[in-house]
């Protein structure tokens, strides 16, 4: 990236209203400060007093299922987790794209929405083995100038119930995912320390972290919640574990979520949402006050699993923020801030943020404030990633 | 109407997929078939096989609270209904466009998304008096040939706490709105049998519907619907009373809900959601199959209630859709339905619908089925209202 032309983005606005320049070179913000003036050799860019937001963080989808690009495609599955699973199997290799070209096209899309980190939970069961993954990484090699992705590594068909997904997750992690997934222990596995020990054991045996789908209601969810709290601390592995969706979180008495909540933070766990939809949301704003780091994800866009979205983690920091009663510009922010310092932090990015010295992620939108972008959601103006223009006006447009 | 530019729209989509033509003339569908002939001195539109739908219903919004049109305003108010209602008459006559001003940029912006009909409901306390009503009134005057609107005489800050509203109310309904309004009878009015005897009293004086706003949660809601239900069935008003939000039919138990919505249907009475947000959602399939009519609106629209919407029902059908777990098309088509069809039968709309003699109210979209028109909500390319040209791709463009 040394190579690249620097860049001066002048009459930009601050998330905090001052008025800005963003001196970019190798990649990083060298200077951000108002009335800076032009380098020889650096290119021009005039923000016409936008509004310049850190990188969108998408920190929970599934790349590798969706249908983008392909034709409307009506919603095939019955309304339970067993049928989705099923169906989403029955149909693989029905579609016209391959999984990679189709994840491809919506990669190019969710950089054009401002997107320039994301972690994805890739399928690996005994049927398609790496396949998904491969298509994954093969992507993130391509695109690893235009977006930073991490791969679970997700056994969406269980693990205990799919004997040989446990050495393909294995397999998995030598070949290049980050972190280990996993399912609803009790409902869908039917054994709770199976799972987890598992699970536990190949993340511990690589060294990486652990990504759980928990969508269990109830007493069930709660108690899978708690017992990953629990081995996560016995394992020493605060700060590496995130539970996904953790809808019984948005739906039990206080004192449970009080207790709960409590033991996650002490494991420093963090939680994913992608909003809640018909499902219990978790109380964002309480988890965060009580020490659980909570992050935002787009979770499925467009595939046998779901219908909707199109990936645009602005449109989901509104949804969120929608289903949350977030009416105050404080709390506004407070959902702009899960799709991307929270994320990062999740993430575990380096050097994100808006100040000299961090990478120069970060992208325009007309609006005065960050509380007004996530309301609106306005085109992405122009996107940067480390350093060089990804996108302009809604397009990618990198080479 | 009768002097208009007859308009056959070509090589359209229908929601079931067959391919038509549509021929208006003198504000009607004339002919709606495939292969027509291009009758002397038509317009011609290429719809470029896009999918024509009935025009949009917003069956709930406030025009005359919107801040529209003016730089973004931060939440002013605080987390509750009696902070909502102060704050915003503090407010009044702060900003720098009038009520009429800021209406008319929302409602051009709503005719752009496809909205051919809608219920706004305007605030009438003895403050204002009737001033946001003239102002509605005259806009509605001004947009008539753009838009039906129907307004309800809403009692914002109560009748029993706020005396001399009633007066106000009959005349408003004497100045032209078309329904009686009212606001959670109990918890904010603290009378539920003076509250509801004042609105049905108007109502019945002047032979019109009712809306009310009831928002209170739990058995406090459920017990004012269950009074209206029965007001409304003693009065004879079948078919003529809505209630809106009704958020308290989404967390009762099955039991109370199957009485409450037997009542409601045995009464005629309906139902307006905006999709509930962080309230709990009416059930909208399983009141429409016991016979309670559902309907959608955008409710508040950047304004001092809400920093959420921007008047599209396109938009609000996602919502709902997505707050309802809605996945496949058959679900989208019923969320779309309560944006369209499900509306207009609610408003009393005469001659709605993609028929030969209908009125000719409808738009076009990039997409192939209603389903994905939800899912996508794509820019509108065409709105038709009684037979003319409003908008296209996306801006108001009627004289």
């Amino acid at each position: 990236m040394t190579t690249d032309q620097p860049l001066l983005l002048r009459n930009l606005r601050l998330p905090d209203g001052r008025r800005t320049d963003i001196f970019v070179r190798d990649g990083r913000i060298a200077e951000i400060e108002d009335g800076l003036s032009p380098p020889s050799g650096a290119e021009l860019v005039d923000g016409d007093g936008r509004l310049v937001l850190s990188g969108l963080v998408d920190g929970h989808t599934h790349i590798d299922k969706t249908l983008f690009g392909l034709p409307w495609t009506p919603h095939p599955a019955g309304p339970d987790r067993e049928s989705r699973i099923e169906t989403e199997k029955r149909l693989r290799g029905d579609f016209s794209m391959s999984v990679e070209e189709r994840a491809e096209a919506l990669l190019r899309h969710m950089i054009a929405c401002g997107t320039t980190a994301l972690r994805t939970h890739v399928d690996i069961d005994p049927e398609i083995g790496l396949a998904n993954l491969r298509a994954v990484l093969a992507l993130r090699d391509r695109y690893r100038e235009h977006v930073d992705m991490q791969i679970v590594a997700f056994p969406q068909s269980g693990i205990v119930r799919a004997p040989g997904t446990a050495e393909l997750l294995n397999a998995a992690m030598r070949d290049g995912a980050d972190l280990v997934g996993g399912i609803d222990p009790i409902a869908f596995e039917d054994d709770l320390d199976g799972h987890l020990d598992m699970v536990f054991s190949i993340a511990e045996r690589h060294g990486r972290g652990i990504d759980l789908h928990i969508h269990d209601a109830g007493p069930t969810g709660i108690q899978e919640l708690t017992a990953v709290a629990e081995r996560t601390k016995a394992a020493g592995m605060q700060g590496k574990v995130t539970a996904s969706h953790a809808f019984a979180l948005g739906a039990c008495d206080a004192a449970t979520f009080d207790r709960v909540a409590d033991a996650m933070a002490t494991a420093g766990m963090s939680l994913a949402t992608h909003g809640g939809g018909a499902s219990p949301l978790p109380p964002v704003k309480r988890l965060r006050e009580v020490g659980v780091p909570v992050f935002a994800g787009n979770d499925n866009i467009r595939d046998t699993w779901s219908p909707y979205g199109d990936g645009d983690m602005l449109e989901r920091a509104m949804l969120t923020a929608w289903r949350s009663g977030f009416r105050t510009d404080e709390d506004l922010e407070i959902a702009l801030d899960l799709a991307t310092h929270a994320g990062a932090t999740a993430l575990g990015l380096e050097g994100y943020g808006l100040e000299r010295g961090c990478r120069a992620d970060f992208f325009l939108v007309d609006a005065v404030c960050p509380a007004q972008a996530v309301a609106d959601r306005p085109v992405r103006s122009l996107v940067v990633k480390d350093g060089r223009i990804v996108a302009q006006d809604g397009d990618f447009t990198a080479s």
